[in-house]
């Protein structure tokens, strides 16, 4: 079968907070091969929903969103106040989803932050490892019965070791969905995080098959697609051979900036003009699928 | 040229800390066909310098030394304090490194450790960005001195960047050792983070070149080498290419426990005999090296 898959582009490629004034870039993405945007999803006052979603449409984009966790909302938390926090957070997710016409809010939805949270990794006993999953099964359970109702799906996003300790493996991710046991609560995967944790980046998507609702594609550095080590070519396959056609970004951040003391895991605003890096990695990502799905 | 390393283990694959009654291992390292031990330089009290060489020489092994850095001992830092504490720490690496017939020590020695000593990444402008970096440069030529003084080699090695926001590239490293201008502070490359940061493994060794002192072979996710996504062939041939004859360390931490919750980033202690495996990993990589060199 041919590959289907639309293609966007994180937000923060350009800029965040992602806000009304940036609504202007939504043609450049359009223009640049892009099929939708992936929002951060708006905190608070962040965001005209309404208008954005009119901007988008406008545009003729798709929209998916990312959530994000802190340690103020966290699933996995042993404090009550940010379990709840964690699962009132997922749930308003639903609700920006539907105000923003998307369907998928995927990202790492169990919790557990570390290196963005000042957290380091530290060894956990077995008893408080259980607590801690069931803590997230339980919250994802509620979450994914909000999500169901809404018709939106909640994507698990397993991220490298140094991100969580909760979830980092395409193994992982399945153990948790399986757990959850919701039709809203599946799978997504990221080429970054699975250059970090996985033996094989076609066998993971191959074990994911169709748990999988969403695909980030990353170089192993975060660069534009092409720049790294990537095999693409074997990801496009198994891509294509586990029949998805689900949504796929391109979250591109790695800036071109290699002096000593500049830290590569904060986000910096771009340098200069990078439509046509983007058009570029749209059209090789776009390129492999094709053959991969007229080789299958 | 044909490829003539040595290759070799780190201690922490069995143990940490490495102390007295741990002696007994070195002979199953050169039974897996080791030819020297990494120690990770051992802290004051931990382990009786004298008796270790005697133990590593009469197991017909080497040493390379691996230095460990904090925030309390970290030349990058603007803490007076802290910077010469660094600085010292340093030389007594040195005093270490003679103490147990070692010449190389290797690691992060530029300091500005993240994840591991919970910091998060943060912006920084770019005078605080170069005052950083002077300061590393300045804190590297005096132990640099040291070192010269007493023939041993310190060798920087860029770490991911969520285990360090100073030095992520084989690109930057050079940079690094070009400012502090030492004959006796040199680079070292880790495939592990070489994975998440450079665009090509084999483009960065022929970049680094005899610049190289000492090389760590690790998988993608820490593994042992065979069962990730590193082309050791490629590896290899660059290594071949550029000439390398130094040491080559196996740091496979990955241990088989792929359960939810559980903090890949941490330590474990093996929870199986992995000996087979690291006679497997040392064989794989002698023999790709091997074939390299005859192919060259």
């Amino acid at each position: 079968m041919s590959a289907v898959s639309p293609i966007g582009i994180i937000s923060m490629f350009y800029v965040r907070p992602f806000q009304a004034e940036h609504l202007v870039l939504l043609p450049a993405m359009k223009a640049a091969g892009c099929d939708f945007v992936e929002l951060l999803v708006p905190e608070p006052g962040e965001l005209d929903l309404a208008g954005a979603r009119a901007a988008i449409g406008r545009a003729g984009l798709g929209c998916v969103l990312a959530a994000r966790v802190n340690p103020a909302r966290d699933v996995s938390s042993a404090d009550p106040a940010a379990h709840a926090a964690g699962v009132a957070y997922l749930k308003s997710c639903v609700d920006s989803a539907r105000a923003l016409g998307a369907t998928i809010v995927g990202g790492p939805i169990y919790g557990a932050p570390m290196v963005f949270a000042g957290r380091a990794p530290a060894p956990i006993g077995d008893a408080e490892r259980e607590a801690k999953v069931a803590r997230v099964v339980a919250g994802l359970k509620e979450a994914g019965a909000y999500a169901e109702r809404h018709g939106i799906v909640l994507a698990v996003e397993p991220l490298n070791r140094f991100e969580t300790d909760l979830c980092n493996t395409a193994r992982q991710g399945l153990a948790l969905i399986d757990r959850v046991g919701s039709p809203a609560v599946k799978l997504m995967l990221d080429t970054f995080h699975m250059c970090m944790e996985e033996d094989d980046l076609a066998g993971a998507i191959r074990q994911a098959g169709q748990a999988m609702v969403h695909f980030q594609a990353n170089e192993n550095h975060r660069g534009f697609i092409g720049t790294g080590t990537v095999d693409w070519k074997a990801v496009c396959r198994a891509l294509v051979d586990v029949g998805y056609a689900g949504p796929i970004t391109l979250e591109p951040f790695r800036r071109n900036d290699d002096r000593l003391g500049v830290p590569l895991a904060q986000w910096r605003a771009p340098a200069r003009d990078e439509s046509g890096d983007l058009a570029r990695s749209v059209r090789l990502l776009r390129a492999t699928l094709d053959f991969a799905g007229a080789a299958s």
